[in-house]
């Protein structure tokens, strides 16, 4: 009898072709392929379950999504550059894993986590296009005024209800901790003169980091003034006029987790429900 | 009657779409959508005829072709923002015009260029993979050292014929200056971990840059040795072992021009058939 071995895996897709992160009948997903592919290259006669650090929606990218998956002990630390090796060779074009290794038990890629870090980027008339980046980039007809934009975002840090930008599930909070938020007109590289927007928290709500952006947006292009978005700050429920922007733009960059020791102390604090103290 | 006024127009595209750049009946070409779309958003009566520095292959991109047209005068400087507004609004989201200018009459895209410098990006089996850059760089099933493929790369610098990297035309050369070559991990940024070998000529034969990473790589990942490298760098002929890369890893990224007062004179001299000096 075999026993399981947590494993972490690194993973980065091209969230255009699925429809999301979580598996689904009848839809093409990243848990989906990422589980059939991990069992069959590891020829294991039962499935294997992932869990991520960020469930991303339909289309949305990942170049640093976290998962874990417990996988039979008979699979040794030596082997991991052939797992990955094989994977790779085996995976769709538009999924990759870039790096495996055994996790402590306490890993939990979900609940372990500390903080998500999403950019999601924009060309504005003001950006020199670049139809090579069209995939992770949303187009803009306007123009954006990016220390406008750090305005409103410093009202949005901290812990506090982000209902306005939530779509509301029965049963679950909307309240969060931003521990960043940040527009920046990239310079050099790549992505250059496109408009950067960071969104770091300890968790994100269900269409929340392109809700909160959209909203930055209406204010950056002088759509919409600065009372407007300090009210969204205040709301207590979902507001319409926020748009919620394409999928396009949004990569999940970044998954921050604690030193090993304080895994599992980390593990039951994500378990308890978050909630705005009493102040 | 309206006259004629030079523009220089800055031009980037996703090759993949496109049977390259040369227009040609019954393709999708990037000149082909470019003069179609130029001559509607300006409403000529008219087709317009584009000269382009680079004449890239299908499939190859582009985020530095530059492109001359001559347009009537009637278009004043003052409408460049809204030619390359409109420009964007109409043209297809895999090409983009990201600068247009009235030029001097003596600039001429193709024959006022001094160089052309291309990039060609590998994903090895060293690199982090990154789905969301798989239309512009190759995956690789094997590891480069990048060492030895700027030891190889060294014997390819000056003026020399090129012919063994080069599908010949009757009548034409095959003699280039080679300026740069170098090959480099990136470190940071979008492309990290990928290699990215640089080439920079006066100007290159068909095919010529995919030839010369093709035979690189064949280097730099132990297939071939040095001396075989060299024996291509003396061959006056086409050499089959050299492989041919695919398109899509190559991207052509600058083109030099000279100082507006010397624009003349470099197009007279790059008209004159190139020939190896007598030595």
């Amino acid at each position: 009898m075999t026993g399981l071995v947590r494993w972490r895996l690194d993973v980065r897709y091209d969230g255009g072709g699925f429809a999301g992160w979580a598996a689904q009948p009848g839809s093409r997903t990243v848990q989906g392929e990422l589980e059939l592919w991990l069992q069959r290259v590891l020829r294991l006669t039962s499935p294997v379950h992932l869990v991520c650090a960020g469930r991303t929606d339909a289309g949305v990218h990942a170049r640093g999504q976290v998962v874990h998956v417990d996988l039979p002990d008979t699979l040794v630390p030596d082997d991991r550059d052939r797992l990955l090796h094989r994977l790779r060779r085996a995976l769709p074009s538009d999924v990759a894993v870039t790096a495996a290794r055994p996790a402590p038990p306490a890993f939990d890629a979900r609940f372990g986590a500390i903080w998500r870090r999403y950019c999601y980027r924009i060309a504005d008339q003001d950006t020199r296009p670049d139809p090579l980046l069209r995939s992770q980039v949303l187009a803009l007809d306007r123009s954006l005024d990016v220390a406008v934009i750090n305005v409103a975002a410093g009202h949005l840090l901290g812990l506090r209800d982000f209902a306005a930008f939530c779509r509301r599930r029965p049963g679950s909070t909307t309240v969060r901790t931003l521990l960043d938020v940040a527009a920046e007109r990239a310079v050099g590289g790549v992505f250059d003169t496109v408009v950067e927007v960071t969104v770091r928290a300890d968790a994100f709500c269900h269409s929340m980091v392109r809700s909160l952006v959209g909203a930055l947006v209406e204010v950056g292009s002088g759509r919409r003034d600065l009372p407007w978005f300090i009210g969204l700050t205040r709301s207590s429920q979902r507001e319409t006029t926020v748009p919620v922007l394409a999928a396009r733009g949004l990569t999940l960059e970044e998954v921050g987790y604690p030193v090993d020791a304080e895994l599992a102390d980390r593990v039951q604090a994500a378990r308890t429900r978050r909630e705005l103290p009493d102040v």
